[in-house]
Formats: C-alpha cells, sequence, structure tokens
C-alpha cells in the first residue's frame, strides 16, 4: 500500500484517488497556448475525476531562444511569455471545491540542449527591476543552453547537476480576473516551488466551473528563490492525476508528500508571503489535529519547514510545511 | 488663456486639447458593471478624441450598504466589488499611444447621506489583512453614513470636513489580462489617489486598441493613504474630456495641473511604488529639460514632492511631482 | 498671544513653554563630534528646562567634501559620518518623560558654497545599495556644490529653490543601545522630516537620565523622501528652546505646529513607518478627543496627512498629521 | 581526517584550525550579562586564536519565566532581554580580519523543565507588532514549559522533537555602535539560524580591536523563521573553538559546514535579507571559483539553497548556501 492511499485525495476525493480515465493533451492538441489564467478561453479538454492526462509544455519561451547568441529581449514578446497549456475543464468541479493534482512523472521533450536559462534585462533577484525600479545600467543578457536528461543536468564540463524536475506554473483559473502566466497567487500559477514535483498532491482552490486548470514551465532544476528569474527552462512531458474534493474550501494552494503537508503562499513583501503560508498552515494543522490555532503556531515555531520558492516574480512565493509526524492533538 | 491651452494633451493630443462632442453614459446606460479591467467586454460607448463625456459612476459598494447598521461582510460579495463604469472606446487609440484625461467635475448623486465609509474585517491599513496574514480577531465591523454636498461632508456636530472629490478608480485595460478593479497598476485602476481630481489632466498608457477606459470610485474626501480603506464613497456624476496623443508611451499614469507634474508608481512594499513614481519623473524632468537621469535625480532630492494614495490596496500608491517652475534645464 | 502659548508644551511642560537661559555650543565647545546616538558619553553641557541653546552644527560630511571634483567614497570614513552636536543633558529628565524642542531658528554657516550634495556609491532612493543588494554597477559618484543664503538656493543659472531649512538628525539617547546617527528610530535620529523647521515643536521620548539630546545634519531644503539620500547639505547655527513634560511617555517622536499634530514613524518596508506613524496618531486624537481609536482611524481616513521624510536611510521615516481644528470629539 | 582539516579556518586561521588553550566562562565569571553588542564594556576574557572556550549561556530571558503560569509580559524589562555571554577578546584580532568560530557542542544546562516557549505580546510572525503597528488586540500570552535533554524535546505526550541545538544570538562587536542583542545584523547577532550548530564554522566580520565576541540564546530546537519569536529557549553549555583569518574582510557572516557553504544577511523586508545573502555568496563563489559573477549567479540560480532564520526580530534573517560539490569552474 502506498502513501496515497492515505492521502487526503484518496480520502475525499470524488474519485478516491483511483486512476481513471487516460488523455492526452499534445503541443498540436493545444494549438494556441494561454498566457493568462482567466475563465475567457473554452477548455482545451474535459475530463472526468480521476483522469490521467499527459500533458505537453512548452518552456517559458516557448522555445524561441534556440541558441546562446540570441537576444532575449529582442525575441521575447511581453506579455506573451511563459505558456500555458490547458484549461482543463473537470466535470463536477464548482466554485468553493478543491481540486487535487497528483504529479506522476515530468520528462523532458525534443532536441538537445533542452535547457535554457538566461539573464534577461531589468529581471531578476539581484538585479533592478521594473518594481524595484533604479537608475543603474541593467546587466548585459545573457543566454545559456544546458543538455540535460532524466539522469542530469549537465552545467559544464566539471560541473553535473542532478534532474529534479517540478511544474514551475499550475494552477486553476480565477473566477473573473485572467491574470498574467507569469504571476503566482492565491489560485496558483507561477509559483516556481521546487516541492510540486513527481511524488507529490497539489491541492487549489476551485473559483470557477469546472476548475479550469493551466500548466507549464517545467524546470529541470531550480535552487532555492529561483535567483536570476529563469530555472533550467525545458519543453516537458508532464503526466498528472487529477481528483475533486467537494465542497473543501482552501484560500491558497496546499501539498502533500509522503512525510509532509505544506501551504504555499505568494505575495509582496516576501514576508507576507511567509505569513499567508504559515497561517493557512496554523490553520491546517488546528484542524487536522484539534490543537487549537495557539498550540499549532507554538508547534510550528518548533517544526515548520520553509521552502523559498520564487523572489524574481511579481509575487514572491513561499512554502510551509511539517512532517506528518507531529500531526497529533 | 487657461493653462490647459498649454498642457501636454494641448499641445500634442489628436484633437488639441480642445472639447469635442458630448455624450453621457447613465447608470441605465451602463446596466451590466465590471469588476476587471480588462479587454475581455465590448465597450458601453465609443468616442473620438476630445469627447465630452458626463459619466454616472456607483460608490465602491453599488450602493449595498444603506445603513449604519448594515454588516458589509453579508451584504458585499467578493469579486464583485468596486464596479466601473465603462469601457469607453477611444477610436484611434492603439497599443503605445498615451490617453488624456481632463477631469472636468465630480459632483455627488443621490439621495442623502450619500456617502459611505466602514470598517471591513481583515482590510486596512492598521489591521492584519489576507496578506499581513495575522491570527489576531479582527477589528469589529462599522459603517458610517455621511451627509455631504459640494459645500462640506458633514463628519459630525461638530466636525465638517470639506468637499475635496477625486476619482479613486479609473485607467485603461490590459492588453490581454483582465486585472479586478480593486488593485491599482501601470495601467492606472484603483489608484485612490486625491490628485485625480477636477482641474487636473491624468495621462494613462494604452495597451489595446480602443483604450477601453474605465471609471468608478468617487471619493468626497480622502487623507494620504486612505487609512480605513474605506473613503468618504459616494455615487457621482463625473465629467471628463478624452484626447489621445498618438506615439507616445509612457510605463505608467501621469498627471498634470497648473503647477505640477507628477507620476504614480503602484506596487508592494510601498518604497516599490514610490521607486516607480520617481523613477518615471526622473526621466520625464529629464525628457522635458534635456538636463540628464543624475541631474534630474539631484533636483528631485531637493525639490520632489510625494503623495502616499492609497496603502490598503493589493498595489500601495504613490504620487511624485515637481513644480513646472524647475523645469528648465 | 501665539500659539506656542496653548501648544502642548507651553501646558505641560516644566517650564510651561517659557524662554530660559540662554546657552550656546559652538564648533569648538563641542570639539569631539559623535557618530552614534548612546549614552556612552559625557553631555557637552546641562541646561534646565526652558533652556534656549544655540548650536553649531556641521554638515553631514563634516565639512570633507569641500569641491566639485572630491570623491567622496575617498573621503568619507564610514561609520564616521553626519557628525552630531551634543549630548545637551536636560536637568530633571528621566525615562518616560517628554522632551519638547521648539525649534526657534536656522541659519547657514561658514564660506559660500554652503550647501553640498552629491551621489554616493551604494547609497540612495533610486539605486541598489548594501541592504537592497543588486549586481548592477553602482552609478558614477558626482559632487555638486550650491551657494545658498536665507533668501535662496541657488541650483543653478535658471533654477532657485526656496530656502527652507530643517534639522535632518535630531534625537534623544537610547537607554543601552548607541545606534548610528545616519539611522532613525523611535528616539528620533536621521529621520529627514522636513517638517522638524523652524516654527515647529518636536516632542521625543526621554529613554535615560537627562535625555541626552543630539542634533546635526542641516538641510537648507529638500523634497519629499530624500531621493539620491543627500538633501542640500549645509553648516549650521540652530536655535532650540527646550522644555520636559514629566511622566508623559510617547513610543515615538511627535510634531506640532500652528495648524497641525504629527506623529513620525521609522520602520521598512515603508509601509511599516506609515503604520507605526498612523496608530500613533489614532492614539493620539482618541487621547485628546476621546472619541475612540475606531472613530479616529476613520477619520484618519479622511483627513490623515502623510511626508514621506527619507527613503533611503537604514529605516525610511514617515510623518502622518491632522490639523487641530478637527480634533473635536 | 576531518573536513575540518580543509576548512577555510584550517587553511587560513592563524592558528590553523587546530585546538589550543581550554578556556571557560562561567555563568558566575560572566556575573553581569550583556544585552547589546558593543565595545563599551571590558572583555570577560581573553584569549588566542585557537582557544577553545567553553561558555555557560542563560536562556533568553535570563531563566525569570520559570513557570506556565507566569505572565512574560510582568516579568520581562525591555530592553534587558536576551543576555548575552563575553564579550570574549581574542587576540590580535583587528578591523578588516575574519574570526572563525568552530561550534563544538551544546548541552542543556539547569533543572527541568529546562526549555520555555512563549507566546509574547505584540512580537511574532503572525501577529501585528511594533513595526507592523495595527489596532487588532493582541493575542493572549502563554508560557509553556517543555522536558528536554539530548536525546529529544518532550512536546507533548504524544510529540517528540529531535534535539537539534544551535546558537541563537552570536557576533562580534560593531566598531562604535552598541546594538541590542534582539537585533541581527552584519556582525551577527540574533539570527535565530538553525545552521549555527554543532559541527559548523561561522566566520564573522571583525570590526573592533579583539573582535568581541559575544554568544547567547541557544535553542533545542527551532523551525524555519521562529515563528512565533520564541523557539525552545534554553540555558546552554557551549564549546568552542575561536580562530582568526588576518586580512580577510567580509561584509557579513558565513558559514561552512562538511558539505556547504552558506551566507547570512539580515535586513528587513525578506527579501532585502535574502538579496544580501546571495549576493554575498555570488561573489564567494565567484571568488573560490573565479568563473565570474554572472556565471554564479546563474549557478545558484540552479543550486542554491535558501534557509529562513527569523522573520520575527528587528531585522529577518536568511542564509543562502550551495554545495561545495559544485564549487568548480
Amino acid at each position: 500500500m502506498s502513501w496515497y492511499d492515505t492521502s487526503f485525495m484518496a480520502r475525499q476525493g470524488v474519485a478516491r484517488g483511483k486512476a481513471g480515465k487516460s488523455h492526452k493533451i499534445s503541443i498540436e492538441d493545444q494549438g494556441r497556448f494561454h498566457y493568462v489564467y482567466g475563465p475567457y478561453v473554452p477548455p482545451v479538454i474535459r475530463v472526468e475525476p480521476g483522469a490521467v492526462v499527459t500533458v505537453e509544455t512548452h518552456d517559458a519561451f516557448e522555445g524561441r531562444i534556440q541558441k546562446e547568441t540570441d537576444r532575449p529581449s529582442e525575441i521575447l514578446n511581453f506579455p506573451y511569455l511563459n505558456p500555458q497549456t490547458g484549461p482543463i475543464h473537470v466535470e463536477g468541479a464548482e466554485k468553493g471545491d478543491c481540486l487535487a493534482v497528483r504529479i506522476l512523472s515530468i520528462r523532458p521533450r525534443g532536441p538537445q540542449p533542452v535547457g535554457t536559462t538566461c539573464l534577461l534585462p531589468e529581471f531578476g533577484g539581484l538585479v533592478g527591476t521594473g518594481q524595484t525600479a533604479v537608475l543603474n545600467a541593467p546587466l548585459p543578457e545573457r543566454v545559456k543552453k544546458v543538455r540535460l536528461d532524466e539522469n542530469g543536468v549537465y552545467w559544464s564540463d566539471k560541473i553535473t547537476l542532478p534532474y529534479e524536475p517540478f511544474i514551475g506554473t499550475i494552477g486553476t483559473s480565477p473566477e473573473i480576473e485572467a491574470i498574467s502566466s507569469l504571476q503566482p497567487d492565491y489560485y496558483g500559477g507561477n509559483m516556481d516551488l521546487p516541492d510540486v514535483a513527481p511524488g507529490a498532491i497539489i491541492y487549489l482552490p476551485v473559483n470557477t466551473p469546472g476548475a479550469l486548470l493551466y500548466l507549464g514551465d517545467c524546470h529541470a532544476i531550480q535552487g532555492d528563490g529561483e535567483l536570476c528569474g529563469v530555472a533550467m527552462e525545458m519543453p516537458a512531458t508532464v503526466e498528472i492525476q487529477v481528483d475533486l474534493i467537494k465542497g473543501h474550501t482552501i484560500g491558497w494552494p496546499r501539498l502533500e508528500t509522503e512525510t509532509h503537508i505544506m501551504t504555499i503562499g505568494s505575495a509582496r513583501p516576501l514576508e507576507d508571503a511567509a505569513r499567508i503560508a504559515y497561517r493557512e498552515l496554523v490553520r491546517w494543522v488546528d484542524a487536522e489535529t484539534g490543537m487549537g490555532e495557539e498550540e499549532a503556531y507554538m508547534l510550528l515555531t518548533m517544526a515548520g519547514k520553509a521552502r523559498l520558492g520564487n523572489m524574481v516574480d511579481p509575487k514572491y512565493t513561499v512554502g510551509t510545511g511539517i512532517a506528518k509526524a507531529y500531526l497529533k492533538r
């Protein structure tokens, strides 16, 4: 028996966490990609809870940065960035429900070098930006193309980094807003959180009929904070299994692994992202154990874990978690 | 001769700042109000540059808070807040242009007490919020209805405040996003900046064909920062004159009065809003005078003026200005 | 009768706001200047409440930047910056009291050009700094020496700015800390708030016996935010009158003019400075009028004024005020 | 051979990382504890580089919170909090040098229950505070006393947490400032970073003759961020070994373990703490490998690790690290 059988998804989902019908969304099926999370486009597919969907995603640049001599500022066309596959309409999903997405696998896709990173003008964690507006000259642009496969990320002759793939951008549609896929928020989006990886289940609030799940922006590896703003971007084939928890309202995304539960907040300044995540976790721990919010607050002071997702996007993202072993009243 | 005749609007506008045809958008004309700034709805009216438009706006609560015993948390239905009149399609406007909106008058509308303010749970500058997430209990809800007219705001038996009306929310549509009318951003929106008042011209970036101007959320008076998050909200009749500056690309809203120019930034944390505004102003001063960015930076150190618009919305807003008298190289 | 006769200083001070004995602290009297606000040095003078003290202050660079070809980074010797005159021991002052300092006059001192401003590497509101740490190259250093007198600040051939002098740095000693004179905090310090000007009374918390008042860093003029970090710095002769309010404990500096009361907060991010100031003001308005904190909170939403002092120092400073005319219950 | 033999301390230290003479500072030796990091007190001991010093520390409340019915707000006397043992004068240390402190062991000290945590009014990560000033009522005070030993922290009947001790507050004296031991900064101080644990070497900038090392505030365990502001506080016996790297100037604390190097930044808002730490790390990686700042910036985007130390102190603390395995050019 796997831990999945006792996950929130298995215990509370309409499909009881069981795999249902298989689907595929190829690049060709998708056709036109989307650059906002919103309800104003028709779904690319409709599936039942339990569906296993194989999704082809583009890299964050839609494959347009092809060689190290490319100049991103000339190639990229804001706001048409971070193309998303979807939306996937999940039958029966309504505002106030919770969508569960188990991540089964993430594989790189396409010709080598599959990986791309780069320095973009006025974007990144250690440079002035459009918001942290300065008069200093921007850093020079720079592109690095990197060979990678499921065994490693071949950064240089001497440095091989592990292949630790995850989904950089995933979420549901807001109710009436349509928000850039560059932004993370209460519905998910561009969280750039390395924990959204194979082996995890992410729980997302449903804001609109059908939930309208979007995803894209897979990373082969990323450090905490996604420092320069561009991780090891790759086109990918992602396999997910969706389920639906009816009448289970959550304010912000949550995540579950074999050993931990995690809540995810996105905001500026960064402490507000951490506050959001930790407050959600206080409430979740209390709800699971009945220990009371104050006791949960103190317990997390001792045993809380924080992951810095990104410190570069329009909102910054922090995930906070606690080991399931401590979820006792 | 009025200062308007030498304004940027008069010197550069397609209509040369001259008043053209008159239009009206009544509450009935508008029908359904809008709660996002976006391109996904048809315009309520199409006008030529120079048009004078009389616009009826709702208060931020769409008139639903009617008496002091009302409980806003039961009445208000997020995200259907801050109803906007519009969008107004301005003929000839294209991405990269600049829309000029001269504010001619703002008059209160409807039966007394016309004014509403209130304390909303987890909203405001001196309370924990959804983003500055805390475990403290929220303040109690409270509604205050206030009689007001063009002579004053009758706060209490002893305190009469001046009638200093302005447009709390005004802006153009983003290109592909549809963003809550509660938020201010590069296109304008919920800036809550008291300078957006009769006698001023606001300049807005055009991001989408026709510009798609929205407005609403008039305030009879407001202090710097809109401290509790709800100013003296009122339904209003607003008279504006629009013009179009072709090929004049601005990154953020700008404002002009008889004596000053101002730039407006919105972001979190608050210093980023100020940085955005002041960097835009450095560049504007340099462009007007040719004194160079560094000289402008130093001059603004001596003579810059900052206005705190709001410290309560999803992004905070700061306007920064300088007297036109100092715009000499 | 002057408004001073009804000021808090006159109504509550030990000396009833009356001028007492006159004193002088010349540059020579001072001898060694101080670069921290702390209790670890002996007072330069001891005075009684009511004392009128004429204080000579250095400019923020201790006069070492003498010509426009000077390179500040070679001349300045961190942390020996922002030299302070004092401390002045006020007889009878004890922790929990409030020191009142009425500013009588500020005159420029020394040979022309008296005024200095400059661009310092990694310092200022629109550049990366030691805290907002970026990899961008710093702006070039630059010094501007400016002739000024009590009639004007002669910025350039074409631009004359008004002479609007104030004390950039003033405060009492912390109880056990000794904090850089570059920093503003609860005891005052480097607030760079233009309202600390002739005609105003500033109220400071007393944290240690004798209060230990320091001051320096006079500016001939400064814009909101002190954008590049260096205002129109000048050596000055400052005339102040001190008084002492026994048993009146305030958390942060306060200010009074003929028409307004103001509270001053310093923190990062900037919204926290505004929150501190406005919360102090809510409480002050409530204490003066008995209207209750929530009513004061709502009233300040309509009638509060905010001044951005600095957005460049180790903590940012915001002053928030309200007209005395509205201080009615 | 241990990894210590190839540590920076062993390779560059005056004592080559070798253990020298043994010393002890007991509670009685210390006598009066210190509440500021500053140069204004005589050292409690003078040691040579290489010295092994056994240091007895008080808990952050100086042992005054003894039972769960105690009310901290009545017992604690701000600013006399977070008592520090020291300062230790290290012979030969001068401004511009680097002090290396290897942490050998941390053992709890005193009668059970040794551990204390509590909720303090207006202090903590999920409540309004003196800086994030709100009008909400504070949470109730609460004290929890916890039995703990080197085998575990016995949180409740059902939950035993691991004993993972570290030094919450450690640092050198500033040159002329004396700063509250509640604050972390460039010299170390109240970083509350769980990595400052047995098995690690911390490197601290020397700002004043003798370095003047202070330490205290040991924690038996702490989660990321020290959420409620009070970790599992305990009196402790700490064994450290000091060494001195001459002429090696660092801007902020650094840390080394067998597998990683880490840099530590403290600031508000939290993103500035992360920026400081990561910029220092970019420069360190470049200095070690010669790969260039931009390449290091990109590499850290893939392989950087961030630890949230505290989100509750006067400045927040972030440590950022990278595996030594990737330090190849």
